[in-house]
């Protein structure tokens, strides 16, 4: 989750599209293709639930920042450049071009999901399934309010930074910050798919939104917001909180 | 899990307070939201059950440990505390700070979850759904007599005190502590969820039944009382039964 | 999974019958407590199944690996001290003893675990329910014969034998033998449960089916021997097909 | 992962071939016994469902990467030694005994696995079940048509790639290959078991469909073609990407 300068930035954008690609792909694809498939001559539900959409977003963290990490930092995740830039753990000029890898690798994993999804005996309408977005009020999994949608959000990030923060400062264990921020992803989804579908990443609402019709676009506002919100918040207070072990980023 | 001189008393008690929120927020918040959920249109249930809610409170701790271990030591728990002061890896003058900290923590976490889940669509009454408290008799989830749960509480934070004391030995693997000691209180929710939804944590108990009705607070007691026993009787007992292989803290 | 020389034979006794009454406490209990438990109110199953029962065995190796390996080099099972001392990792001279203080400690575990069984409303039986017992025919959870019993059991204790053959050679990753032995009992469990109940362990085997009445006793011969021979094959095999790169023991 | 030269060829084979006779055996495996099996008795549904069969294939892969990966470089896959060969970190000339080691010990599992598979109560018939065969249209779980499993099939090996290319690059963390690799392979079985059963793996699919008929033999060539293509896109385009930090092998 370190920057490295002998990277070129086309190969550190290159790093987080992929990884970002990675992130959509496998836990969006993860909720679009198993959550709930039942095959018509199972025996039992199969479907891995949301206990393996959970496990699934953690994995591309998890994975994505052990190969393509070093490149980049690893962030896939547009509210965790915020955050870092706010702690002075990555530069605010590097934002833009970061945010932007991250969206279009994100919209590309949507546009190959759907491709895939539509090849289904019988057809798929992503509009009608949510094809995997955020939502609150009607379109929250469970029927959690706006406001309740908005806080766990921001709880969540929030959290997120510090595990992040924390697991890649020089006094941590050296090779685990992978493993733990991977892992976090997961626990946040166990917690917040029943309330939000679980975002705490713009650019995962953004990449799947974009092709599920208005109203999945009405909301995403609440999804890009919130996040950065809550990683705002942890990366203004990590060194205060938690004490400053390692050197701003210029 | 050692103590970092390094840090301000402020930061260790700041990391007690945000690593034992995360514990109460993740793994009671799974247990709330996630654990039974079932969205009206689903075609099978996807809701976490009792494993997402074992997975979620490990990595609670899997998390905080590598996150916020090396300020505070990463308790998240008064029975942890107690057990180490015992086995002289903890100071016995930082415990009633550590306590308060981490109280304090779950308490917010509990309040925040029931913030959140009051925005459900229907409402959400904390008192009749258990607000994941833990019990006994009629309030243990498969009905397991006050006998059964003292006795599985006590035994399980003594094996959870071996686990914490062996890999943050000196001899042991280095890194490996926080994997160890997060996925060791997975397999203990995976046990004992049934027999009293699991405590080993006083903090972790009062956080929620604060908030959950007369009959909950009713039966707390045993969930401070049995994991400082078991705890205790851990920390007694570590090197003698496995060898001392670490200088004792003053 | 390597002897600590420092540490006394009552030591290593002791962190061994720990160890393996963790397996079958953990293992075991998951099995009894939790893998169908539904309590009356539930809105789904909530019961953690064969994946949750998979998970805890290997949790319990895992954990107790880093936690208490050190001290005795963790085998927690008498196939594997015969394994390790075919295959000149252990001393034959140590072998009674660890195999005695892993009987122990599963038949305390097996013991413990009733009494709390008992705890529950409605009472238990043990001999009704299996508890938790190894079996083929129709003491197999799906029926299957003593030859696909015998023959699972014997490939399965090979293959983790040689996972741990080669996770603790000298040319391994250092620190990652406890997580991969973990694991690979867990995956070993997700084959088999159907199967034979999955043993791989006669220690296991015989710590529950004391109490499970003459049907249990009449078949756990299968489950000593068959573990024993696959272990001794991997442990003969091993320095010849995959290089032996560690000193024997003498 | 790397390349052992103090191995002889012949217990490099030995290991590719007993690591993919373990990915075979207890993927597969867990899929034919596990997946939906359901004892007579049960109060719910036990069997460990797609979750299960996902976190069994990541398991083997992540196992067998620790304890064979120093001997041969832990491939067990032909699309993943095509793949490292195009990324010039596999010599071209060992290519044709890599596959062919592979493809015996997978098809070893799978005879054996038929041997037991055919012990149960009522028997066992693998054209019928489909014995854990990959394939698309009405042989595809979900019923998903050729260009969807072709282009999943191919994506996911793709990143698989770029997984084990990034993690077992110098810049890597020491150790944690077989961790995500593993764990990637979990990942690309949760995303993708509906659509194809996933292959990603040539060996995986011959080892179960030479058991399972014609018509599992007459789809098997997409899941030969489709992840070699994958892993071919990936080792040409790796460099270029995300930066060479390696020695090509000669």
């Amino acid at each position: 989750m370190t920057e490295a300068p002998e990277y070129t930035m086309a190969q550190r954008l290159g790093a987080e599209a992929l990884g970002t690609f990675w992130l959509v792909f496998g836990g969006c694809g993860t909720a679009i293709f198993a959550a709930t498939a039942i095959p018509v001559d199972a025996q039992m539900a199969v479907g891995v639930g949301w206990l393996g959409v959970a496990l699934a977003f953690g994995l591309t963290v998890l994975t994505g920042a052990y190969a393509f990490g070093p490149v980049s930092g690893g962030h896939f995740n547009p509210a965790v450049s915020v955050g870092l830039a706010v702690a002075k753990r990555f530069a605010w000029r590097d934002l833009p071009g970061y945010v932007a890898a991250q969206v279009v690798g994100a919209t590309l994993a949507g546009a190959v999901l759907l491709i895939i999804a539509r090849g289904i005996e019988g057809g798929f309408d992503p509009v009608e399934t949510g094809f995997a977005t955020n939502g609150y009020g009607d379109r929250s999994p469970m029927g959690y309010s706006l406001a309740s949608v908005a806080l766990i959000e921001v709880v969540l990030t929030a959290v997120f930074l510090f595990v992040i923060l924390g697991t890649t400062a020089k006094r941590a264990a050296v090779g685990f910050a992978g493993l733990s921020i991977g892992l976090a992803l997961t626990l946040i989804h166990l917690i917040s798919i029943p309330v939000s579908n679980t975002s705490v990443n713009p650019a995962r609402s953004l990449g799947v939104a974009w092709f599920a019709g208005g109203d999945a676009m009405m909301q995403v506002w609440v999804f890009i917001l919130a996040p950065v919100v809550g990683a705002a918040i942890a990366g203004f207070s990590h060194d205060f909180l938690l004490g400053r072990d390692r050197d701003p980023v210029a």
